[in-house]
């Protein structure tokens, strides 16, 4: 099942893009598309429609963040062999963990605003998942449970803020627009295998970003096994895995985002996303 | 104002403790004590009520975290200058930000779990503050009537996952009981100023942190304003301000939390928060 949330910032609404691509409409059915949902018993409720008779939405509305009321906002760094390579940094021999904001979740389409003072924004097409079960030490084996779907990510990042700013890598992380996710939540039994995925990233049309999800240093279930042995995993918590090479911190010269710029970014099976970067207006 | 949130866990009901020391129901009036319920107008609810009109609760119930429904659990390190000293390190030239959990949030006198495999288990007490009303990009004047209220963090932090397994400090500062938070959210108007508070810390009746806010490298407002030109702050986030020193990281030799501690702490004007340490079992 592909799983969508669209219309007006803050006023998303539960869909379905259906075996034909149509978007039905869910909400008579469902509240949101959220983990507490899931956990809750989403997939056995969305099992027992049959989406032929769902509404159908007319046009071709905005699509919001694929998951509403996100928890806590994870992300690791430096998960591909071939990433960490470019940056120079050594491969880690744990997940290094960061936090994003839930504030700077946007849609997949939705602007990028360069924050004020930013001269090195940088892209990353990353895939997420959503946590649906709370869980605390878990195996890897047991991983794959509490993964409600998978979807993209453009973690981006002001390196600026985020390496020479006596921070921890919050502070270039969090800025508002700099978590667009979707466009769908794509089901594990739709998705299949999530380490055997090419992504890519465009800017203006020209191929920045390529990878596989085989170069992962550390798997997604490894991740999620990984990650609740140090704090108590939430339904509605979101993991954002790592990018693959092509980043403009990794080019020389360095290459950032400036107004104007359009970014176009995906993965096998979960869709695309597109964004057109712009200066803050206050 | 001291508002409290009080029952099992995972079922709080909002209460107030009045002028003579009682506690009394709140729940006939306000749903919860949130970040958003003060954005909608919580304080403005609660000015109309006369707390003598109020059930007196029975008993002494569990407290359990004063704030219910956080959003982002902000922190600042090394924010007082004794405290950088003590452990070493140079005093920032700005605010150092990391996350905790939402997970990690206790109640003020719950118990504390060491994780499996901690030996370095450590305590810091801090101010704490609650974001009543989103915002981004605020300067300092306007940084305090986005403040919902103050009160005592516990920021528990195992070091060696903190500071050994390559991570951003997130590994040490999230683990589930790391964050108990209370006894009471104090209203601003009654708190007074944030810069003039005592802060103590006792592990089994001996005096481990003594501190004053006055010493803080960045005050609450210049947190609150910097913290808000990286990230959108959100009504229900809330921002732990760094700890004074006496730390068992800064003692020579080193002291860590061991099962059967007790720790008490407290701020002036805040209360005091008592918690017994526990080894993990499964």
């Amino acid at each position: 099942m592909k799983l969508v949330r669209y219309g007006q910032p803050g006023a998303e609404r539960p869909g379905i893009i259906d075996t034909d691509g149509t978007l039905r409409d869910l909400s008579g059915h469902v509240a949101d598309i959220t983990g507490a949902a899931f956990e809750a018993g989403l997939l056995d409720t969305l099992r027992g429609i049959g989406s032929a008779s769902l509404p159908a939405v007319a046009g071709a509305p905005r699509l919001g963040p694929c998951v509403g009321d996100v928890r806590t906002f994870w992300a690791i760094g430096l998960n591909y062999t071939d990433h960490a390579e470019e940056t120079g940094a050594p491969i880690p021999k744990e997940p290094i963990l960061f936090n994003k904001a839930r504030s700077c979740i946007v849609g997949p389409n939705d602007t990028v605003v360069l924050p004020p003072g930013s001269r090195e924004t940088d892209w990353e097409v990353e895939l997420a998942l959503l946590i649906g079960r709370s869980c605390y030490r878990i195996d890897r084996t047991e991983a794959a449970a509490v993964i409600a779907g998978y979807f993209i990510c453009n973690d981006i990042s002001e390196r600026d803020f985020q390496l020479k700013r006596e921070g921890l890598w919050t502070k270039g992380k969090c800025c508002p627009t700099f978590g667009p996710i979707g466009p769908w939540l794509v089901t594990p039994d739709e998705f299949g295998d999530p380490q055997d995925k090419h992504l890519w990233l465009d800017l203006n049309g020209e191929r920045m970003q390529t990878g596989h999800t085989a170069r992962m240093i550390f798997p997604v279930t490894e991740i999620v096994s990984y990650l609740s042995h140090f704090v108590r995993l939430e339904a509605g918590d979101i993991i954002t895995t790592g990018t693959p090479p092509g980043v403009g911190l990794g080019m020389k010269p360095n290459r950032f985002l400036r107004p104007g710029d359009e970014m176009r970014l995906g993965i096998d099976g979960l869709g695309e996303q597109r964004q057109s970067v712009v200066a803050y207006h206050g």
